[in-house]
C-alpha cells in the first residue's frame, strides 16, 4: 500500500457525531473514492429536550458521498456506537463489519426494525483485514465492558491511523484474551500516523481496574447476605458481570434469573454465541425461581441507572407485576451512575430503602474506559505523530490532550475536533480545511427529525408556565364578534382557585380585542398581538409567569 | 424543670417537612401549651415540578395551634432551614431566635420581603437558654460550612432532646471555635431523652476533614498557577471558604474580586459583622481590580453548582457583562455538586474548556456534615435513650439508624419518622401516636399554592409532546357548525414540514364531530370527549404521541 511519494499523501478524518458530547459516535475516513465509517451511533437526549427519546446523528454529508462509502465498521455493540444503524441504514445501504457478538447485537437490532434481510453483515475476526476500497480496517482485540470490542487499525495510503473504540487495559478479563498490546506496539514501530483514542476516563488519574476484581467483591457480598435474597442491578450488555454473577451463585449454591427486556435479550444471545458460560444450569426462568427460598436465589436486573421503566424502578415503586421487593432483600447497584442519572438512581435506592431493603453500591463496579496510565500506555506503544482525542465531553478530550503534551507530542500536532471538521491529515502536514454538514436529528416516538428547535422551544415554555388559549369568532364581513373572546388555561394556575385571576384575564382581552375593532383594525395577525401583549403583560404583573398565549380567531360569514 | 414523676412527662416531636428529603426543615416541639418550632426551610423543586421556584412546607398545623407557639429558633443560615421564614412569617409571627450571622441573613431575606419591621427577634449567645413556655432552648456551638451553626438542647420536662441542627466537628475551624463537645457530654452525662442527629453524610465512612485543609489545597493551586487570573467558584454562604481565599490571596499578592448577587450579599454581611478579617484590604470592587494584571487576581464568583443564571455560567456562556474568560484563565470549582447538578456543572465546565481554560476541582471542598465516625462520637457523647435521625433522604437516615444500632441503642428506640408523625416521647415509652397535615406549597413567581397536582402534570404532559386545540363554533339554538373545527398545535410537530398529518388530523376531528352533530348531540362535553378520543386515536396510531388535546367550542346566536 505503501507508494514512493507518500509523504504528499492525504486522507480525512470527518467526525459527524461524538465530539460534543458522549454519545452518536460517527466517523467518516476519506481517501480520494473510498469512504469509510467507523461506528454509527445514538445519543441520549439533554435535559431540555422535553420529550425526545433519542438522538441521531446528521448523515447528509454521508447521503452526498453515497457512491464512495465502501462499509462501515463497527467497534463494539453499545447504543452510542450502534443505536443510529436502524435509522441510517434506510438511507444508506452498504456492508457492515464487526466482530462476533457485535454483530449479534446489531441483528437483534435490526430484526426489531424489520431491517434484518435489507443489510449486508460480514462477521470480522482479530487480526483479520477488510479491504474497503483503498483503505484497509485492521481488527485489534481489546477490553471494555461488553466482550468482542476492537480497536481499529485503518490503513491508509497516507499511513496508519489507530482508532482504539471504546476500550480499558484489561490483564486478566473474564472472558477471552487481554488487550493485543503487542499488535499496537507492533504498528506503532512501523510508524503510526494518528492516534484516536478513547478520552471517557482521561481526566481520572492511575489505572482501570480489572472486571475481575469485581468478582472478588461480589464473593464478599455473596458471603455476607447468605441469608437474603440478591437482586443485583447491571447494566444489560455487561456479559462479563453477569458471568460473574452467575459464577459467584453457583459457588454458593443460588440460582439465577434474568430480569428486564434488554437484559434477557442480550445475555440471551451471549448464551446462545458461547460467550457465557452455566455448564451448571445456574439460570432459571422467573417461574421456576419461586421454587427456591429466597437466599437461595439472586436476580439479576437492568435498573441500574434509576431509568423509571426499567425492571428495578418497577420493583421499587411495587408496581412490577411479578416481583416484589420485601424488607430483608438485599439490593446490590453494580455500577456507576452516569452523569446526569445521580438523583434518578438515588430516588430508586430511597424508595428501597423505604420499603426496609438494603441497598450496597459503591463497590461492585469498574470503569470499560481506560484511565489515564492506560492511556498513556497506548500512546508509548503506538507513538503516533498526530493525537485526535476522541469519545468525549471537551473536558475529556483536553484533558487527553494535556495527557499526549506531558508524552511529547507537539501542541500543535494535536486536534481537538468538532463534529464536522474535515481534518486533512498526512506524513507532511495536518490541518482542519473545512466544515461539513452535521447537527441532531430528534427522534419522538415514530417521528425522526420532526420536532427540531421550534417545537423545542414551545415544549420548554409550556413545561414552565403552561399556556392560555384565547379563541373568538369574527364576522367575516363586519368584523363584529360574534363569541368571546373566551380564555382557557392548561398548567398555568390551578383555575378553581384563581376565578378572580382569570375573570380579570378576560377582561383584559376583551379590552383588547375591543380597543382593536373600535379602531376598525381588520388585519387579524394585529388584532392577535394586541391581545397577546395585553395579556402577557397583565399576568406578568400579577403572578410572574410567562405562559404561552395562543390566540385564536375563527371566522364566520352569516 | 425536673418534676418529681417527670417519667411520666410526654413531648410530642412533629416534623413538619425536611425528611423526605434534603431541604424544608421545619419541627415543632410541643409539651402541653408550649410550642417550640426549630427551623423554617424551603426546599428546591424536583426535577418533574416543572417551572416550580422553590416548594414550602405546609403549616397548617402551626396555623391551628398558632397560640400555643412560643418561638422559632433556627440552628443556621442556609436556605434549607431559614428560606420559608418570609413566607411562613406572613401567617404566623412570634419571635425568632438565633446566633447573629444566621439573624443578619435572615434579616437580610426580610428586608427584601419588606418585612424587616414585622419580626421580632433575639440574637442569641452559644451557651444562652431561652425560655419558651415550659421548653428551655439552649444553644450549643458547632461547626458546619456557615458560620455561627448551632446545635439545640431542649429541655422539656419530659427530658432533654438534643437537635445536632447541620453539623460537623471541626477541631481547627477557620473561625471561632471548634465544636463545643464538652456540652454534649455533660449532656450526656445529665441524661439526654433523645438525640435528632444530621443524617446528610451517614452513608460515609470516616471523619469530615476540616475546613482548614481546603487552604492547603488553595495554596498549591496558587503556587502552581503562579501566572493566570484564578476564578474560584464556591457557595456565596461559606464565609470561612472565602476568609481562606483572600488569605492565600494576601500571602501571594493578589486581590479579590467577588462576583455574584449572592456571594456579595453574604461576604458583605459577613464583613460587616467581623466574621470576615480583611485588614490587608485584599478585597476590591471590580472596577479596581481591573487595574491589577490578571495573574494578581482572583475572583470569587458564585455558581459552583452550574446554576444557568449564576455568575460562573453567564461567564461560561459568554453572556456575563463585566467578566469575560480568557484562554489560560484557571477556574477552580470549590465545591462538590449537589446531586442532580452534577450534569449542569459539567456541562459549565465543557464551555470552560471550549474556551481554553483549565478547570481544577474535586480536590478544594470538604464537607460541612459529619461523617460516620464523626456521628458515632457525637452519639458516644450524647448517650441517648433515643434515636432520631434527621436531615436527609430515606436511605440517609437509615444509614444512621443503623449506626445507632451499632452503637447499642435497641431498634426499638430508633425511630425514622416521617413528615406529619406525631411522636410522643418520654422517659418510659416512645410511640407515633397520630399524624398531622403536612405537605409541600408550590412557589411559581409570585404565586403561592395555586400551582398543585393538576398543573404540574398539565406541565408534565405539555412538556411531553405539546398540545393540539380545536376549536369550533356553533349555533346556539340549531347547534350548527358556523366555524371550524380548527386545530392549532404547539410543541407538537414542526407544522411546516407535517402538513400532511395535520390536515388528516383535521379530517378526523371535522368527521368526529359531524358524527355528533348527525346524531343530534348537543351535550358539548360528549361532543368533547368524541374529538379527543378520535383525535388521541389518530395521532398515537401516527405518531406514538400523546400530546395534550383540548377542545374549545364557543357558542353565538343569530
Amino acid at each position: 500500500m505503501k507508494s514512493k511519494d507518500n509523504r504528499k499523501e492525504k486522507v480525512k478524518i470527518i467526525p459527524l457525531g461524538g465530539l460534543e458530547q458522549i454519545g452518536m459516535n460517527i466517523t467518516a475516513f476519506e481517501y480520494r473514492d473510498s469512504i469509510v465509517v467507523v461506528d454509527c451511533g445514538m445519543a441520549f437526549p439533554e435535559d431540555d429536550m422535553l420529550g425526545i427519546d433519542i438522538v441521531l446523528p446528521d448523515i447528509t454529508y454521508l447521503e452526498e458521498n453515497y457512491s464512495k462509502i465502501k462499509g462501515f465498521v463497527i467497534t463494539h455493540g453499545h447504543e452510542d456506537h450502534i443505536g443510529a444503524i436502524p435509522y441510517v441504514f434506510r438511507k444508506i445501504n452498504v456492508p457492515i463489519y464487526t466482530t462476533k457478538l457485535t454483530m449479534a447485537v446489531i441483528e437483534n437490532k435490526l430484526e426489531e426494525h424489520e431491517m434484518l434481510d435489507l443489510v449486508r453483515r460480514e462477521v470480522v475476526n482479530y487480526g483479520q483485514f477488510v479491504e474497503l476500497g483503498d483503505i484497509s480496517v485492521e481488527f485489534i482485540k481489546t477490553n471494555h465492558s461488553i466482550q468482542d470490542a476492537a480497536a481499529l487499525a485503518l490503513h491508509t495510503p497516507a499511513g496508519v491511523i489507530v482508532h482504539t473504540g471504546d476500550f480499558k487495559v484489561d490483564y486478566t478479563p473474564v472472558f477471552g484474551d487481554a488487550i493485543d498490546l503487542q499488535r499496537f506496539a507492533e504498528l506503532g514501530k512501523n510508524g503510526v500516523l494518528a492516534l484516536m483514542c478513547d478520552s471517557t476516563n482521561a481526566e481520572r488519574p492511575g489505572y482501570t481496574m480489572s472486571e475481575r476484581t469485581v468478582g472478588e467483591k461480589f464473593e464478599k457480598i455473596f458471603a455476607e447476605y447468605a441469608n437474603s435474597r440478591l437482586i443485583i442491578a447491571t447494566f444489560a450488555s455487561n456479559v462479563d458481570r453477569v458471568q460473574q454473577i452467575i459464577n459467584c451463585a453457583a459457588r454458593f449454591g443460588r440460582k439465577v434469573c434474568l430480569e428486564g427486556r434488554s437484559m434477557i435479550n442480550v445475555i440471551g444471545t451471549a448464551i446462545r454465541l458461547g460467550y457465557i458460560e452455566d455448564s451448571s444450569h445456574t439460570i432459571v426462568d422467573l417461574d421456576t425461581i419461586r421454587n427456591y427460598p429466597p437466599e437461595k436465589t439472586v436476580l439479576v436486573t437492568t435498573g441500574s441507572q434509576g431509568e423509571s421503566m426499567a425492571a428495578l424502578s418497577r420493583m421499587a415503586a411495587n408496581i412490577h407485576k411479578k416481583i416484589k421487593i420485601m424488607p430483608g432483600d438485599v439490593i446490590v447497584f453494580s455500577s456507576q451512575p452516569i452523569p446526569g442519572n445521580e438523583k434518578a438512581v438515588s430516588n430508586v435506592m430511597n424508595e428501597l430503602a423505604e420499603i426496609g431493603a438494603t441497598v450496597v453500591f459503591g463497590d461492585t463496579h469498574v470503569s470499560g474506559h481506560a484511565c489515564q496510565e492506560d492511556i498513556k500506555l497506548i500512546y508509548s506503544l503506538v507513538q503516533p505523530k498526530y493525537s485526535i482525542p476522541v469519545h468525549g465531553e471537551m473536558r475529556h478530550l483536553r484533558a487527553q490532550a494535556a495527557l499526549a503534551r506531558s508524552l511529547g507530542i507537539p501542541s500543535e500536532n494535536t486536534f481537538i475536533l468538532h463534529s464536522g471538521d474535515v481534518l486533512e491529515i498526512g506524513e507532511d502536514s495536518a490541518k482542519i480545511i473545512g466544515k461539513v454538514q452535521t447537527g441532531t436529528i430528534l427522534v419522538d416516538g415514530l417521528g425522526v427529525g420532526d420536532v427540531g428547535n421550534i417545537v423545542i422551544r414551545d415544549r420548554q415554555r409550556l413545561a414552565e408556565d403552561g399556556i392560555i388559549v384565547v379563541v373568538m369568532t369574527l364576522e367575516g364581513r363586519t368584523n363584529e364578534l360574534l363569541a368571546g373572546p373566551d380564555i382557557v388555561s392548561r398548567g398555568f394556575v390551578y383555575v378553581r382557585e384563581s376565578e378572580g385571576l382569570l375573570e380579570e384575564a378576560n377582561q383584559t382581552t376583551y379590552d383588547a380585542v375591543m380597543k382593536c375593532l373600535d379602531y376598525g383594525i381588520t388585519d387579524w395577525s394585529k388584532i392577535k398581538l394586541e391581545i397577546k401583549d395585553a395579556l402577557s403583560d397583565f399576568v406578568w404583573k400579577r403572578t410572574q409567569r410567562r405562559p404561552m398565549i395562543l390566540p385564536i380567531i375563527m371566522e364566520t360569514t352569516l
